[in-house]
């Protein structure tokens, strides 16, 4: 039993493995904050989709004129639906990544890029900053899942 | 050959990684039932948004009113793309959760409890339930994955 | 070190996995081209979603007219909401399958048809063909994930 964990725990024992468990980590918990974002422009805007959610408000007229859109909680949406659009490859590939062998530092260097660029493209998408803020922020966290994704086929390419 | 592939298994023979491996797919299969409720409230509310998939239902005019949006269709929708945003989470945080050692009734506890409010949210949303029905159910989900993650940062933290 | 990197890297030198890396990162990619695809039909239709992208096309009137939806940028972004609902339990699902010890022959059967149904949906999807095609294909990758669903729970089962 304590060696099979301990064999199972190899993975997680190894560096690049612990980086990439790291800033995945990091990058769903960053992602998983839209859903609070979120939540708190639709209770402060009164801005809801499904009626069962405006009945807190009161009955009849007054909780149906809070079934609207808001175009702050629309912007949010969108950042989350991006994250998830992005994310989600990095997620697999990045895994593939980590387990074909790179340098520790050249992995370190992948991952740190790709939540920094996730972060920053947050808050040029949030507060928002001008473009180009946000489509280079999402460029460069695209261009590295791109690297890690040819690093992968290289090493482990089998149709 | 068969050395090799004893070593592979040994990770879906360890008893944590089983119970990742089921509740994952549990919810992954419940997350994909989704596309079958939606296909069929498209069907029976005649509500497409494809211009193509009205074809079956006769050309010109009888076809396009089928282009439309319906409640319920929208409703299975959201439930949907709820599910992608805390499904996915789970999906890469519950992963490296079950790599870091934790013990196994700990950890059988965790997924019940995020499979079982990923269950009870899909059926708080699509009869729906009042209010904070759908809200209490997502918010256990999302607490159990904070949880995880926190497991994952405190054994495996590599900045 | 290197005795620890050997054995980290035994799982992708295991030929299953080699498939389910080589397949995943196929159909990963495949998704990402979705953000290009829409970028490309939100510049050429001049059709976007946040007053700050319309910035470059000058100021006032003549940029809020580009806050508009283009039928084509819809279409690529439902296909791409598609490839998430369908990608994201392939990515879990098909992990944990190669972990499953399944046959080679089998596997690649597997990653080959789910990958194959995707690209023709995303032609069937962004053409489009006539219907079913679309629908086919939908349905073809859908059944090669409920396939690898079920070997999963056979061999790991534990609730």
């Amino acid at each position: 039993r304590s060696a099979e964990m301990a064999k199972l725990t190899q993975l997680i024992d190894n560096e690049v493995f612990r980086a990439y468990a790291t800033y995945t980590v990091i990058v769903l918990l960053k992602m998983m904050l839209m859903s609070l974002i979120t939540a708190y422009f639709r209770i402060t805007r009164k801005a809801f989709v499904n009626p069962e959610d405006t009945a807190v408000f009161g009955k009849g007229e007054s909780a149906k004129k809070n079934l609207r859109t808001d175009p702050d909680v629309e912007r949010v949406r969108r950042g989350h639906l991006n994250d998830l659009e992005n994310i989600v490859p990095f997620l697999g590939i990045g895994l593939l990544y980590a387990l074909s062998g790179p340098e520790l530092s050249t992995a370190l260097l992948h991952f740190r890029i790709f939540a920094g660029a996730r972060i920053v493209h947050t808050f040029a998408y949030l507060i928002p900053l001008p473009q180009p803020s946000r489509g280079l922020s999402w460029a460069v966290g695209y261009a590295v899942t791109i690297l890690m994704a040819y690093k992968v086929l290289k090493t482990a390419l089998y149709l």
